[in-house]
């Protein structure tokens, strides 16, 4: 059995600074004939488990217009073009802008978040060892966070009464529960 | 402190039939300005996490376009518009058209796939007590999938090795890692 789809033609429908959006028509495998497919292009993002030398968890508090709410969540940003250094320096800044630590990062994980539709690819980090610094690169100016530090058991609670909906803060509680006992 | 985001003012950039795009300019709390919001409007899905009799995971194995790779996932679909019914019965009729299964399903988590840019939401359902049915309805026909059973041991590898990279997937597997004694 075949899988692969061929591109046979691409309409680009949008160009943006967070991600571009393309309609493909593709060869469907086994002779099934053709299709469409709606995608979106994003540039992949990093995201960071940060744990205090207090064992608490740092969560990001912020409005999200896509989905016109507050959300809870652990730190995390966008790649941006043409970023000099590696995927882990992207997240130590985020990590730094969003929270004023700085900190020792391992991967955890990298995982296509929408995959339906969408190539947008976070890696996530542990972070440890963490240190505030006392003058901190400034944030994007146009974020508005609060930052909270949360103990598991509290961050369990807010996925379990659905005050944490996000997919990347789900994986990463859920990864330091089943690690609790090395990590914390 | 402020956190909302009012809207001053949205471009329909993209009505699909997966999803729609709008850049909305927003005014930003705290006087800080305007600013843009490049936003994905979905419909929502739902994905299952189907543990056979022999205690193994239903997993589709599939071509996903947005990444031009095989992918390993969950059995999942998306909500259709004017579906008749609940995202329950959603999700049994996925299972049944994806696996031949059904089954009883029960609500894990709910999620926002790609919170920073889209309002895709997933319900995730775990699916125990199933059977096969001796006539499935049919999977749609630009669909080309292959179903696997795997052990809970064989999901984690491919985790680890990267050969399991969807986000929704990770999720289900680290909740039945967590849940195991009860589920399995």
């Amino acid at each position: 059995m075949e899988f692969i789809e061929k591109t046979i033609e691409r309409e680009t429908i949008f160009k943006g600074h967070i991600f571009d959006v393309a309609v493909d028509k593709v060869e469907l495998p086994n002779g099934l004939g053709t299709s469409t497919r709606e995608l979106v292009f994003h540039k992949g993002a990093v995201a960071v488990l940060a744990i205090t030398p207090e064992n608490k968890l740092v969560i990001v508090k912020q409005y999200r217009k896509a989905i016109e709410m507050i959300s809870y969540e652990i730190p995390a940003g966008k790649l941006e073009v043409g970023e000099s250094g590696s995927e882990k320096e992207a997240a130590l800044r985020e990590l730094e802008e969003e929270t004023g630590y700085v900190g020792e990062l391992s991967l955890i994980h990298e995982f296509y978040t929408a995959i339906g539709f969408c190539n947008e690819k976070i890696k996530l980090y542990l972070g440890t060892s963490l240190k505030k610094v006392p003058n901190p690169k400034p944030k994007d100016d146009d974020e508005t966070i609060e930052i909270l530090e949360l103990s598991l058991k509290e961050c369990q609670d807010m996925i379990s009464t659905g005050q944490i909906t996000d997919a990347k803060t789900i994986i990463a509680v859920q990864y330091l529960t089943l690690n609790q006992e090395r990590i914390l």
